[in-house]
């Protein structure tokens, strides 16, 4: 961000910090689309009724896909949380901002970084252009003060600043998955909510361990109001639940409701705070001039059982490079505005960058390399996505590249090892229109295809510089 | 059926040979429902926008769920063919009337049998209660003059009697299923519609080889133009597109337009059928006095790869007791009669001949084991299912029973023989509910429902009568 830009956001911050509350802009433009991002965690492709799932009931994200645009190409910038996160609010894979780590995938409460300052969030975009802003759920970009929300652009921060399984008792235990996984299956997880993880309001904590049972509808009503405080003025609200990210929990309204368990109770109460937050729009009159979009972090997380989360027909899970890793269902709503329909083009999360920026008449930098596209066409005209390819790294390495309708494999490797990490001389190639599920490589009867990806990467490599790993510090206790 | 109603129905099937069309009913009431089965061939569960197919467009199906009933735990009696039409039509278990082989699965061309006449019908039942009935599509019961739909209850016939790859080339070829394979990938495939299945009107064999370019578009007209004629007296129409089982065709106007390449274009093309039928019971004024319900005969043919469909997030395919090889997309529809929503109760196939006959005051037969349940309550007025359980028999066997959320494999068999035939001591247990996609055995902690679930066994063993092989006998030229 400019030097300019870092003072006023700066200022604002401080403002913020005074008044324990957003900012109050003065500069309103009613023409200005407001933007409302929700965010789940570790959702999977297949996990919503309107995506195929059979047992998870999700009327109200059923309905916005009617209502709005269901995406089933619509991909994160990683496979795991806090890179998938830096990707959405940069517009840049993580690898650029080195928020993808060689060791670490993810930053852990021992982390002592987060997303440099260098970095331009679309909240700090939005801000310099009249918008107030406000980040409600989990953040997991840095948890120390230089690295949290309000100075990363949002002028309201409600949430827990890391994963909600990151609690001093569950790491302490974790020497390995398997300790960490029979953690869940003790008494711990099944009775109380006794996790240190923070609950913060902008810098300060107010609750540890934040009270889960009650955080996705909490998160809710923060929304709610914070949509009802800024009516009069163009806002961005990025409300990222931590669930259903395990360890699981619901309100009372919620648990043991579903047929599909615990993980389909909370589903269905993301998907009933869907429901509230679109009706508030409704009933404040700003569903017209608000877009909406829904999407999640990563795949569902496998090895959890039936505690993880399901990515239909598509390959593996969080954490991995297959399809079920990175593919994400995506709902864009605007009434009126957006063209109904299922849209099968390419879009990214870093593609909200360009969009809200082009729709807010924004210009986006030029002072970096940006992997963000402008999808608006595609929302307001039907037109075909100016996406056309996505590039998968796990860690800090390309795995895979798309282009078109054809992905290449340049290296494989199961979500959490198996099957064994494998290079590729000749890559797999899949054609994932016809073959969503990766099934059938036909590397050798497309050569041309190959050749044209190798072209690209070539490309893409040529202007490729490596952000410094954020994500390797760690202080432990 | 009764030696009257056997009178009766051969009276009318002699008049309809005599006359070239369906009889003329003199009972006519405007309070009856009409119906219309729309039966794919091979479609999986996971095939469908609406069921969560990220590149096969189906906007008529999705609209027809929005406005209907999504099943989401729907099965049919067998996963082959001929059994599961059997099912169908006859409101029982394919291993009572003997349509379930112990070395044919299905019917040949070259079969001497076909559904027994001691077997009643739906058809047979609707026309005893004065409905006018077709079938226009595949049959595959039996294509003997005596078999024929014309003597199951149908006034009307149109369609292929069966498989549409069924044809004297590729039988005296496939002398394994890899030759069978290879044949498809042959110019034979690509090129031509040169295939010896014969296109019928009645009894009479109208084309032969049936052009298949044309047939889900024929098979559309003939239905629309049925649903005109009869528009002043009751009828049922059963339309059972014959694709998209392989080999796959489509017209002029979807074939190459998918993105999901031909298999993607055929479900494309029955997915316009689908909206012209339900497009014409709303010009005709029938859409409120009608119920329709689209659904497929058995999972996806996964050994076609690519030009085979997809189970979604269930396991396996056709052939299959997994989910995959029994459980459907099933959307209910009849605009403000139908309670929309998602359902995820239990329904099979068989059920249709109980929901008809006491929706249109017919009761259903005493004199035989039926497994067929009432459904209406669920359709109009979103009560729970009284169908609580589903056997899944392979052949004649019986290899898993699903009581409630819960399945309980006996024996397990991968569709095409890997894995390998398994019985299991200890039956492996999962719950349907939480996963759908039966990978968490949960048999040692549950052996109460295992205990309850024998018993069930036990029950369903005592009044099986399995009746007499239909499918043995073959005359090989």
């Amino acid at each position: 961000m400019t030097l300019c830009n870092r003072i006023v956001a700066l200022a604002v911050v401080s403002f913020s910090l005074l008044s324990c509350s957003e900012s109050v802009t003065t500069e309103q433009s009613s023409k200005k689309y407001n933007y409302v991002v929700i965010f789940a965690d570790d959702m999977g492709y297949g996990d919503l009724g309107v995506y195929g799932h059979p047992t998870i009931k999700t009327p109200y994200l059923d309905q916005m896909a009617a209502e709005g645009q269901k995406w089933t190409n619509f991909y994160v910038g990683a496979s795991v949380c806090t890179p998938s996160r830096a990707a959405l609010l940069t517009g840049r894979l993580p690898i650029r901002s080195g928020m993808a780590g060689e060791h670490n995938r993810v930053l852990f409460p021992d982390s002592e970084h987060g997303l440099p300052e260098s970095e331009l969030t679309i909240a700090e975009q939005l801000k310099e252009g009249g918008y107030a802003t406000a980040c409600i759920g989990k953040w997991h970009l840095g948890h120390k003060e230089q690295y949290l929300p309000t100075n990363n652009g949002f002028d309201y921060y409600f949430g827990i600043p890391y994963s909600n399984d990151m609690d001093n008792v569950i790491l302490q235990n974790a020497n390995s998955y398997q300790s960490y996984f029979d953690f869940w299956k003790g008494p711990e997880r099944q009775n109380t909510a006794s996790f240190n993880v923070p609950l913060m309001r902008n810098t300060e904590i107010i609750e540890r361990p934040a009270d889960q049972n009650t955080i996705t509808k909490r998160y809710t009503q923060e929304a709610i109001q914070y949509i009802k405080r800024n009516k009069e003025k163009p806002f961005f609200l990025y409300l990222a639940h931590n669930l259903p990210h395990v360890p699981l929990f619901a309100s009372d309204d919620f648990r043991g409701k579903s047929l599909r368990g615990i993980y389909g109770d909370v589903v269905e109460e993301i998907d009933f705070s869907v429901g509230q937050v679109l009706n508030t729009l409704k009933d404040e009159g700003l569903a017209e001039n608000t877009i909406v979009v829904f999407t999640s972090d990563n795949g569902p997380w496998l090895i959890m059982n039936s505690e993880g989360g399901s990515a239909g027909l598509l390959k593996d899970g969080k954490g991995s490079t297959w399809e079920g890793g990175m593919r994400e269902p995506c709902i864009f709503w605007s009434p009126g505005n957006i063209k109904p329909g299922v849209i099968a083009d390419l879009g990214t999360t870093m593609d909200l960058f360009a969009t809200f920026s082009s729709l807010s008449g924004l210009e986006i930098p030029n002072d970096r390399e940006m992997d963000s596209v402008d999808l608006s066409s595609v929302l307001f005209e039907n037109k075909a996505s100016d996406r056309n390819d996505m590039f998968y790294y796990r860690n800090r390495e390309l795995y895979a590249v798309r282009l078109g309708e054809y992905k290449a494999h340049f290296i494989t490797q199961g979500a959490y090892g198996q099957p064994a990490k494998e290079y590729h001389e000749t890559p797999l190639l899949y054609n994932l229109n016809v073959d969503p599920s990766e099934k059938y490589d036909i590397s050798t009867e497309h050569p041309e295809v190959l050749a044209e990806i190798e072209k690209l990467v070539e490309k893409h490599n040529s202007k490729m510089i490596k952000g410094e790993d954020q994500l390797e510090s760690r202080t432990p206790n």
